[in-house]
């Protein structure tokens, strides 16, 4: 099987972000020389998927590190140091409030930003405070970031896998894949798993709407390893699970309340309704990071709302009358009694989630 | 309130069809001097709806008669009469059974191609047989249709104005309005009085992918009449019923099993359990005479299979990797038991239907 696609790499002293708002039609990269340039692709949806959020976030602070040490001038006095390593937090601090407004509903992010955060203040009380070591060792954290990132998708992947049958026809949604992740996919790691040892009939793609995530993303992934798929619209998928035997429906995550509540893209809580009139499985496939032991439910997880234009036009052609008012809350949050199991990294769990299971 | 558009007419020899493809962005007729043209605008979608395609087919009939008639030589002996009488019959026939051919699903679509077939038999008993009256009073026949069609919203949309509170907020799918009858609406109908009688607070679209009859058709409908609406993609639903008030959900109808399992546009089961989830009354609004006796229930209902080409493609631009493979099914069945009442021209129903109660 072919490896899957680059997302995001660093290269001499900038940040290159795959745009996937381009594909499937054109395969672009974005050169970012800033990080607030990352927190942009973000922002901007060039690049999604709360794990590759992550990834990127990593590599944004690593940029920030760089850039504050390219503006440094050389000092030689212990005092100028200690100012220097405050500056330097101070900077890093301020990176790490701009990349998390970027995409207010994954914890992900901010696990990951704060992961930084501490790594560069340790680096700062290094006596002497050395900058240009500073941003090397947060570029070799970034990459570790993304290294565990994929490991964790390969484990959860195996995990998941087991739990299908031979046969097997899945239903996804939204990209959940090497597209979403560092490498590999979580959902779609688990499709694309399940495709590697023989077990796989049929992977259907929901489209995603507004943002066709499914059409785009996900059927382009999945056509580029010659693993078996077809398109449906995401209203189609009820049909198809009353007509075609469907085994599962594997959806990926963007924050998991302790009590398993799940705020994913918006359209995963109605999949998991019609799973349940249909009593087909419904597993979440995310890694442990994406459990927010800090929410006891879905009602405390922040909905971002973003703008109903992204509704209203696709490729920037206008499908509804001029004026007209619409709506685009981003995400929903699928209730924990219609999950019927987490594929994580550790193994198939069950909420309530508890401390030991996710240190 | 403005009047609702008009959809079709008869001017001159031709019928004329609102080309609803151009839809919000152009207002376009298609000129059909041939009844084999009218039901192409049935097939290519420039025109939908179960009642409005009824309308359209009685036109054609009318249409199918006139050019009949304008073949005819003039003749006068009995022997000649009668000849042509039998082939007046077939040329009718044949029309009907091209015209049936465009939308398999819509049982009003036979409905109303029987009884204009009906009305020509008789016609072509009359002694001696006369081409040009018939045509005329077939004509007369079809605009008797559009004005039953018409009546029939109207009383329907009273009816089920009534099972809505003050402030009401509506989900509606699809476009079952003026767009989709002679005039006025079934579902949108029931909206439209809503708001007339000032029970309305506002009015959800889904979009209905993939052919966005709601964002294209629906909105533009209630926005010509300034009724309160906004617009949201199909898969927000499931969202809006939990986080906003929603009294009901209305959606029309193209065939209805004798035990109250309704084919409608693809996603319209979704939405049934969806509300079920969360206890949302959901109406379907539809004349009786998309009650079909003939089926026991919702797995008798033929489910037209479209061109994967229209959910990879919108406005002619693909959204999916080239080769991709994608289903398109036109319609789903909503089982009964997910129906909590059938708004009709003759009250609230609830099935199972008996015979007498759609005479």
């Amino acid at each position: 099987m072919r490896d899957p696609v680059r997302t995001i790499f660093w290269k001499g002293s900038c940040v290159y972000v795959l745009d996937q708002r381009a594909l499937p039609a054109r395969t672009l990269f974005i050169r970012c020389a800033e990080y607030r340039q990352v927190g942009e692709t973000i922002r901007n949806m060039a690049l999604r998927g709360a794990p590759l959020i992550g990834c990127a976030a990593a590599y944004a602070m690593a940029l920030a590190a760089l850039q504050f040490s390219a503006t440094l001038r050389p000092h030689k006095s212990p005092g100028k140091e200690s100012r220097a390593a405050a500056e330097f937090i101070k900077h890093m601090a301020e990176a790490r409030n701009v990349l998390i407004s970027a995409r207010p509903t994954a914890v992900h992010l901010s696990l990951i930003l704060d992961r930084m955060l501490g790594r560069a203040r340790n680096l700062a009380q290094a006596v002497p405070f050395d900058a240009g070591k500073s941003w090397k060792a947060l570029k070799s954290e970034a990459e570790r970031v993304v290294r565990e990132d994929i490991q964790s998708n390969l484990d959860l992947s195996r995990h998941g896998a087991k739990l299908l049958p031979h046969g097997a026809q899945i239903i996804t949604y939204c990209n959940a894949g090497a597209l979403a992740t560092g490498g590999w996919g979580t959902a779609l790691g688990v499709v694309r798993q399940a495709f590697k040892i023989g077990k796989l009939k049929k992977a259907f793609a929901c489209e995603t709407r507004p943002y066709l995530q499914g059409s785009r993303l996900t059927l382009w992934e999945l056509m580029q390893n010659k693993i078996p798929c077809a398109l449906i619209t995401d209203n189609m998928a009820g049909y198809l699970m009353g007509r075609e035997k469907i085994h599962a429906i594997i959806v990926g995550a963007d924050r998991i309340a302790r009590n398993g509540d799940t705020a994913n893209k918006i359209g995963t809580f109605t999949l998991a309704a019609l799973a349940r009139y249909h009593r087909v499985p419904f597993y979440v496939a995310a890694a442990t990071s994406t459990i927010d032991m800090k929410l006891a439910g879905g009602k405390d997880i922040p909905i971002e709302q973003r703008s109903p234009k992204e509704v209203v036009e696709i490729n920037g052609r206008r499908i509804a009358p001029r004026n007209a008012q619409a709506l685009h809350p981003a995400f929903d949050v699928t209730p924990h009694a219609l999950i019927t199991a987490f594929i994580t990294e550790k193994g198939i769990l069950h909420p309530p989630f508890k401390r030991a299971q996710t240190s």
